[in-house]
């Protein structure tokens, strides 16, 4: 284009990096943001700066942190034998939304995945089974995404987990709730059918 | 949430000040940026203020611009007898994607709007008729956009201009190229009715 001053579709340029947002978003956000105060744009550089050092992974669960350790991991009313294992920091953000999970998580930043060539020893397995192999723990729950990549995952991982004698469990897959049978894919009827439960 | 550490929760809420970006795609958003190197998100955080602070607005035509004239109005190409009025720059950037039109621009930098208590008076009207006052303008074409707000501003703009003699005209309304008769509003039907040219 170059039909703008040069920060001006500079700006557009780094916005349409951002997953989801094309040319013709970028250039709405960035126009956008030129009517804040200069203030109000500090901030959100000052933000973007901040998150990215402000920030760690928890040298337990590998969630992100202020800390070396993570407010879920230092929490005294966390049972530490039940971890929740999650692609991403978000993934367990989902969970937590739930209000129902006790446990701690493990965060694998990643699935195995031929496509991303992500390949396990680039997720935190390892640190996984470093954790199980410590002790301590009842139970993994394997809470990866229920898509080919994050099924793949799921049982690299419980494979490896079998000589721990560790419970290992899959979250349900199902309809969801207030999802209509007659508009739910064939995989998801038939996960749900797999998994049926006496009443 | 309070999930995530305070400098990503910080990033989250200013990922949601954007326009239709909603509390998810926020967070989506800030982790993305978060799997980026410090040196790219620097990059995007410098360019934030770049474009904030290294950008100004065109002395003759408000549209936004590095120096004190814009490329449009520098230009010895351009025939500034004629003049697009638009209600943002990024309308002026979609008329010079046309490649169609020689012209230069007037920017108001936004529509009389009872909504978003846009008065004429916030708009770059009174810098528009100073411009046509002051001579060499044979036309103005006003192509606010074709909606209540923008019908309302140009409306406005054409009584104003009408005791300076110069030919003012609006942009075509009608269906858009490609476009099917059926799937068409009846105000669109309307208005390519009225504007049916004979052929």
């Amino acid at each position: 284009m170059g039909f703008f001053p040069a920060p001006v579709e500079n700006l557009v340029a780094q916005f349409a990096k951002l997953p989801g947002v094309g040319r013709k978003s970028a250039a709405r956000l960035a126009f956008h943001v030129l009517g804040w105060s200069e203030s109000e744009v500090g901030a959100f550089a000052e933000a973007l700066y901040e998150a990215k050092r402000g920030t760690c992974l928890c040298k337990v669960c590998h969630n992100l942190s202020a800390d070396g350790l993570c407010a879920v991991c230092s929490s005294g009313t966390r049972d530490k034998g039940i971890v929740c294992v999650v692609a991403e920091p978000r993934d367990a953000a989902a969970v937590e939304r739930a209000r129902e999970y006790k446990g701690v998580y493990h965060v694998l930043h990643g699935v195995i995945s031929p496509g991303a060539s992500k390949s396990p020893d680039d997720l935190k397995i390892n640190e996984l089974l470093a954790r199980v192999d410590a002790g301590g723990i009842r139970e993994v729950i394997l809470a990866t995404n229920p898509d080919t990549e994050g099924d793949t995952t799921a049982l690299y991982i419980a494979r490896l987990l079998r000589p721990f004698g560790v419970v290992v469990t899959r979250l349900a897959h199902g309809i969801p709730m207030g999802g209509h049978l007659e508009f739910a894919d064939e995989v998801t009827l038939m996960r749900a059918l797999e998994g049926r439960r006496s009443m």
